[in-house]
């Protein structure tokens, strides 16, 4: 008698036909059952928004002819994606959640505006062991062939020893060849920040508007971070919470005088 | 001589002609100089998303007219605004970021799914004191009277003792009189979710789509949560952190073979 294949959820912020999540299907329809349910276009930088305004559609569809997995295109967020996964196709809840591969790195404070990990804190919350994988580098045509065996080795570790209710996993691979990544290293987010700048523009009608960029400024010198990690060569694991709770300043909080 | 007047930014989610806002907005008038960068439309549930795909608009526009504060009408998200704030209208960081009044919680996990709180949140990852507030009334004709003197006093008391960097606070007050409330508590973020129901309807055109609803679930009986604190006639204030980092978890993914 086989051992009972897990079942598996997979979804992303680049969209459905990003290569990134067409190599996560690939590599999860290796050890388990797939589905997959992913935004219908780009929902990169969108957080944990959820679609609550409008309406959503999720239509089955067929990416890979002749592939095992079962697949859903959804209109909304990553997050949508994962509530309609679980609270309207799937009968059960899912073994685990992957999100991504995504097309660039989810290190530092990139955790907080990340598609790709919201969806994968949204898996977390709703009680899912849940993992968000990306890889540093932002091209549609970024080489991902050598990401498979971390992304089996912290899977199937995560099968072996279960995730604690509460943690979800945030994984970044540098984009560097296998034999030149020394090995996986469990991290701290480092304390960084984006330094905006607007591109201030007019339209042809006359109005001004701005496009969004920024510089991203880590200033956090710590060699146990994930940018540290990441810069010299390792896969970073950043074990991510969503009880937002800074629980070492109630202590502080509690001696002022909020009830004078 | 009279003391510096502080430079306050003052943002939302619902939008800036909500009645939350205008009242924040005539609050904070009486303490110092206010800037109001703000969503040109509703912006609930958008989390930490920001505009990257589309361009933005952001307008200087007069929604109180003999009103003293600057304000500008952003086509963005919550997060948008405060990045538009800081990096292009600005010309020095705000000495405080204050958010809402939300109309409706945004206790527990509600916190991740807020556009109120993520603009404090941003304010905070810019080093930046911030507070997000909110009244537990969904209604747009909700009655604000009763929060000024507990917001007056959370903010003072921000300015007083200062806050950590890292740390922003998350204040929900209940929908009651003044009279009714006890205080203000200083909580942990209940453990909560939302478990959701999909009203699945067929368009006109013989498509199937989908509206998100759900009912809140609060598992966490502890009495030093916001929830508690809520349901209990007080005025929650949680510390809120971006480090999102599970530091206790760290050491036990050390112990796995992620290196074997």
């Amino acid at each position: 008698m086989t051992k009972k294949r897990p079942l598996i959820l997979v979804t992303n912020d680049d969209g459905i036909t990003a290569p990134g999540i067409r190599t996560l299907i690939s590599i999860m329809n290796t050890i388990g059952d797939v589905l997959v349910v992913a935004p219908d276009s780009p929902q990169s930088a969108k957080g944990h928004a959820i679609t609550i305004s409008e309406t959503l559609y999720c239509d089955k569809t067929s990416i890979d002819t002749d592939a095992p997995q079962e697949e859903y295109s959804c209109s909304g967020t990553p997050v949508d994606c994962v509530k309609m996964a679980t609270h309207e196709i799937l009968k059960r809840k899912p073994d685990l959640c992957v999100s991504g591969i995504n097309h660039g790195s989810n290190a530092a404070i990139n955790v907080i505006y990340s598609g790709t990990m919201s969806a994968a804190v949204e898996a977390g919350i709703e009680g899912i062991p849940a993992i968000g994988f990306s890889l540093l580098d932002y091209s549609m045509k970024a080489d991902f062939s050598h990401c498979k065996e971390f992304i089996l080795t912290i899977v199937n570790q995560v099968f072996e020893n279960g995730l604690s209710k509460g943690v979800v996993l945030n994984v970044n691979i540098p984009k560097l060849q296998a034999s030149q990544i020394k090995g996986i290293k469990v991290c701290r987010q480092a304390n960084a920040h984006w330094e905006e700048e607007f591109d201030k523009r007019t339209s042809p009608m006359g109005r001004e508007y701005y496009w969004l960029t920024g510089k991203f400024v880590n200033e956090d010198k710590g060699e146990d971070t994930d940018e540290w990690a990441l810069a010299n060569g390792y896969v970073s694991v950043v074990p991510t919470q969503f009880d937002l709770t800074a629980h070492h300043y109630i202590q502080e909080l509690n001696t002022w005088n909020l009830n004078e």
